[in-house]
């Protein structure tokens, strides 16, 4: 028997763990590195920014998933790397190097501000648990502070709430916003009149949803208009301070709260001992082998890997379901079984809100209750964890009999600066 | 009829929500105002910190709470107060003034460092939800550091817990570690030995849960024990520079992790327009109607009060069924049928770990499982809201059988400070 290899697997998402899971681990020693000790579910992100669903539910522990039995063989380092030398063969994280046979990089996406001078400092994004925690926290605090509030500028500026990109995360955030206003504002903040707070979701382009068919575009602003979202299309952001947002029309719009959802980008990595450098996007060009151009024994998968077919000129779309399928893939590989990559498209979805979402699957689209319940099904199932699905599923159905909020806590950040905690 | 006068409760714990529902709204305006937007479960702030539960199980909104038709009439406000003013009858939070026709203080208590140099910034609490979501946060941090660590008294040092006190909260803090060391480590962390892992609880007194009778010192002694918790009685803490602890014996321990758990003191107020001060452990003296000694139209109930009778010279024990009983016995008299209190023992409860938990009611004692369901009923039916209640008892069922531990989660704080909290 030859001595077993060291597969490092960069992200434990949706495509590291597949590929974790996967991959014939009799010719190879998996160590999966992230930087969070749990692997977490972006589809529902907006739920917890909204506080219909707890951090933990979406979350899963990934020394406790590497238990099972299917990932015997593959090991967890916590650590962002930072560095990958793919001369010396070898990855860095801020506590150990360690050294690869074979490496994939599954680190995913992270916000894009597009160079937008200081915007980081001043939006609210959620595209980690962490962020939509924040958000949640400043929705909140939005809310608390307009209630107490006499100046009327101010309170108009605490209540206006600007979601920018109207891809299917600004859709959903905006449509939860849109429920707060709806349905939360009357019951429980007497001082807040439901007229007062405003949301506002802009879009750069003609249409909602332009990964989906025209149908979808049509209903989610059918849907959210519905929800007294104010949707403006055609309207490029320009600048935000933290006080006013402003366009490229020359108009603005006082808010202190705007959720940024209009761009991502690849987790940035240094390389050395090679001058292959990302894409567009910092995306990882690669072969229908996952292969990244021009370096060897160097994969990538997931939404941070790009690559270029017939069907797909310009690479998948960065959905959970390709990182899953290219893990799946990537495991026949690395095991001896090479697999090109072919993308089934199982279809796509994002939910407006409360009985009201949009599925297009190939030629069939469904809308409604029908499209949410499916939805729901859909996205409860793919959590990791049974306990996971139990509570996720016991809040759903709370909320939606009692619009009960039981989740809308505010935990503000301990006092004193954390003193270990481990660098990005 | 004549008009409504204004009652402001600082704190939204078991005393001031009991006072708020109970007291005669047709009498009294009430406003709540408390720092944080929920309500929180102390009892239960060890099993956040030790992973157990979610924050969110053990913390209601107190909007939702006060939606409830039990308190119609009161009203939610965000504020820390700062200061009171007893000649204007006006109480002070960052963003507003209020004023009052009665107040009652019923703010708690929070870690008292007793002046030791620098204490409060190197170690570890429990005293609230945030501090024990950071607990757990460094707990986890430590094993992930210790995993990857080949320095062999870094490594020692990683694996030392040290928790300071031999009340309650220390006793169950310390088995919650133990069981940690003792179920968990073997199945989740393959680079660390659970023997490599120590946990040593350190009381001044030569008894653990003085509180309790000498039976369930005993018990909780040898619960320990059986946990490998290494207790040192009679032992007292000098100083901690987050890398050794000193005690005053002159010895001294490696840890990067200590949980301090040996004192409170009232939350601290600053008082205009009277001599009156808090007395010993900033507990307002207050007689048996729960007024503040000196003060008019002031009141104070639960922790942070000191009310000294024949059988209790030294105030009530700071329990939160004393505060529960003291703000429904003020209740009563705010609604013009003056009622003195008089505490109902209903008898103390502490959990050392799985199938393990004393209980003191008058003459009877309980211990090992029968006293652990006893403990697990009481604090379940004790939880607000009947999805909280839910969601703790899967979670207690799935940990029993399971020991799986699916909130092993790490949510680091988000990279960029947050912006517009709400100062202290």
């Amino acid at each position: 028997m030859t001595p077993k290899k060291t597969l490092v697997i960069i992200g434990g998402g949706f495509g590291g763990l597949n590929l974790a899971r996967k991959v014939d681990k009799r010719l190879w020693d998996v160590v999966v590195v992230d930087r969070n000790n749990y692997h977490s579910f972006p589809p529902l992100f907006y739920q917890v920014a909204s506080s219909g669903l707890e951090p933990a539910s979406i979350s899963f522990p990934l020394r406790r998933e590497l238990r099972r039995k299917c990932y015997r063989g593959c090991r967890y380092h916590l650590g962002t790397v930072s560095s990958i030398d793919t001369e010396r063969k070898t990855v860095r994280t801020r506590y150990e190097t360690l050294r690869y046979d074979a490496l994939v990089i599954a680190a995913g996406t992270t916000n894009n501000y597009f160079g937008i001078h200081d915007l980081y400092k001043y939006v609210n994004t959620i595209k980690s648990t962490t962020e939509a925690i924040r958000t949640r926290n400043e929705v909140l605090d939005r809310l608390e502070r307009a209630s107490l509030c006499r100046d009327e500028e101010e309170r108009r500026r605490l209540l206006t709430f600007v979601v920018v990109g109207g891809g299917p995360a600004g859709v959903e955030i905006a449509g939860a916003l849109g429920e707060l206003k709806r349905f939360v504002i009357r019951r429980e903040y007497p001082l807040i009149r439901p007229e007062e707070m405003r949301v506002i979701l802009v879009e750069g382009n003609d249409a909602l949803l332009r990964a989906m068919g025209p149908r979808s575009s049509a209903d989610a602003l059918e849907g959210l208009r519905q929800l007294m979202v104010e949707v403006r299309l055609g309207v490029t952001m320009k600048g935000y301070d933290g006080r006013n947002i402003t366009f490229a029309d020359g108009t603005s719009i006082g808010t202190t709260l705007v959720v940024w959802t209009a761009g991502i980008t690849g987790v940035p990595f240094e390389i050395t001992g090679s001058d292959v450098r990302a894409a567009r996007g910092a995306r990882f060009v690669v072969d229908e082998l996952c292969r990244v151009e021009g370096l060897d024994d160097v994969y990538a998968i997931g939404d941070i890997a790009l690559m270029r077919t017939a069907k797909y000129p310009e690479g998948h779309p960065q959905l959970a379901q390709v990182a899953i399928q290219q893990g799946e893939a990537l495991a026949q590989t690395l095991s001896g079984r090479q697999r090109p990559f072919v993308y089934r498209d199982k279809g796509t979805m994002a939910t407006i809100g409360r009985n009201r979402a949009v599925v297009d699957m190939g030629r069939v689209h469904l809308r409604g209750r029908l499209a949410w319940f499916a939805w729901l099904f859909v996205h409860l199932m793919s959590l990791l964890g049974v306990r996971n699905r139990t509570v996720v599923f016991i809040n759903w159905v709370w909320n939606y009999f009692t619009f009960s909020g039981s989740l809308r806590l505010f935990f503000r950040p301990d006092r004193y600066p954390l003193r270990n905690y481990w660098d990005e």
